[in-house]
């Protein structure tokens, strides 16, 4: 039987350690490499990161699979056992613009269930971490259950191309919200706007395309501390595709669902 | 004649106090009052902040003049002589949400000409700053002239706000532009995002309303880089009012203006 505090107390030491390899990384170029979509930046540093995490863990636990944003592991088309769904750098674009607010996600899952979350805001130096029972903490720091609130006095990370003409929602569903909320944020990193919702620090994360790796960890944050996570039909998320993503607060979870997404059927 | 060192000196030794009674304020429970906009959460932190920062520029310059977000201060109506125009916490709603991503704002003008501009943000130990003519440092790490960019490119502060129905803008304007960039962020702080273009995290910024105080400091820093700073009418700016506001990167800011505001004649 897998030691989950084992596998986390490892775990912890190579995400620090991956984030002090990125922090050292600062001072040289980045070269950067664009992939198909153009707003998806890949460096070397992420997938060194990437191949760093990998090699530990193939090294370590040759029986855990990995599913990884950088493709260099073995292709995963199922969940059984245990699986390290991991995104080197989530948020690439504010890494390499900003040097701040991206961060490192690995989430380990047993059987499709999530079992340790961890994201580490490198240059805050917080690290987000959880092993499912057992509570979430923001470094040592232990996290408050999350209590119900709503629209109008939520803020709520909405990018503005969700409200725009784009290919994969009508514009006016999600403007009303947009509208409604306290406010709206962007921070340009999908985990840790995850992270900031488990923290209490934002309410709610829509988008309309999020890949496992970049959920994996703040999923299981959320759902520890009473949050939801669906798709944005209300649906119970696919791990092996992209979803579209919405997390939430309780209460406004349901508020939002009843109010501006007809409960799921847009 | 005024010595702008010794200015700048004693400006960055209260902007650090402030900044340190701030964080030592954390662990207290914060007491929030609502201002007339549900937006706009005033604590007494801030109110504090103001009032120690005012307190400090009265004793040591009493011919100086101050405008500054809470209202403290007597009324100034025009701009002679040497004027501070403070924001104690701009971002307020991250201060109580977030305990981060807010900054404290000081802009320093002399007959209506930026002389000194600072921006402190706390959490992150990040303080900008500027005095005209001797270039634009974050800490002690000097800021490179900003380059020309593109809306391919660039990276751009636009809250989802302006981009669905509003009072103040056809929000049909800017979605294209939302579009197109590279990027949308909002991290609802306008002085750190200035302060972002100023250090080339991010590329441009555009809010249809904000106040003298939010932009003072970083004006002076944008336009020291060769970046521009108008109106989204591509106006200059009035000081003594709200306006709307367009910081850019040189060459995207006409590209916004020609290709998406009919140069400013919306």
């Amino acid at each position: 039987m897998t030691n989950w505090r084992e596998v986390d107390a490892i775990a912890k030491e190579w995400i620090k350690e991956a984030g002090e390899r990125i922090k050292q990384s600062f001072s040289k170029e980045l070269l950067i490499e664009t992939k198909s979509n153009k707003n998806d930046l890949v460096t070397e540093i992420d997938k060194a990161t990437e191949d760093f995490l990998i090699k530990n863990i193939n090294q370590t636990f040759p029986n855990h699979r990995i599913l990884g944003e950088e493709g260099l592991s073995e292709a995963v088309e199922d969940l059984k056992g245990v699986v390290w769904i991991i995104d080197p750098i989530d948020g690439t674009m504010n890494f390499v613009h900003m040097q701040r607010d991206f961060a490192i996600s690995i989430g380990i899952y047993e059987d499709g269930v999530g079992k340790i979350g961890l994201i580490y805001d490198v240059v805050a130096d917080e690290l987000y971490h959880v092993i499912k029972g057992n509570g979430v903490y923001m470094n040592d720091i232990p996290l408050a259950p999350l209590k119900e609130t709503s629209v109008e006095k939520g803020i709520i990370g909405l990018n503005s191309t969700w409200v725009t003409e784009n290919k994969r929602i009508d514009p006016t569903i999600l403007a009303p919200l947009a509208r409604d909320a306290r406010g709206t944020r962007s921070f340009g990193s999908a985990c840790l706007e995850l992270a900031y919702i488990a923290s209490g620090r934002m309410d709610a994360y829509i988008t309309l395309r999020l890949s496992p790796w970049d959920y994996a960890a703040g999923k299981i944050m959320i759902e520890e501390l009473g949050g939801m996570v669906t798709s944005l039909r209300n649906e119970k998320l696919n791990m092996l595709t992209q979803n579209s993503f919405f997390a939430s607060k309780p209460g406004l979870h349901q508020e939002i669902l009843e109010k501006y997404l007809n409960n799921g059927k847009w």
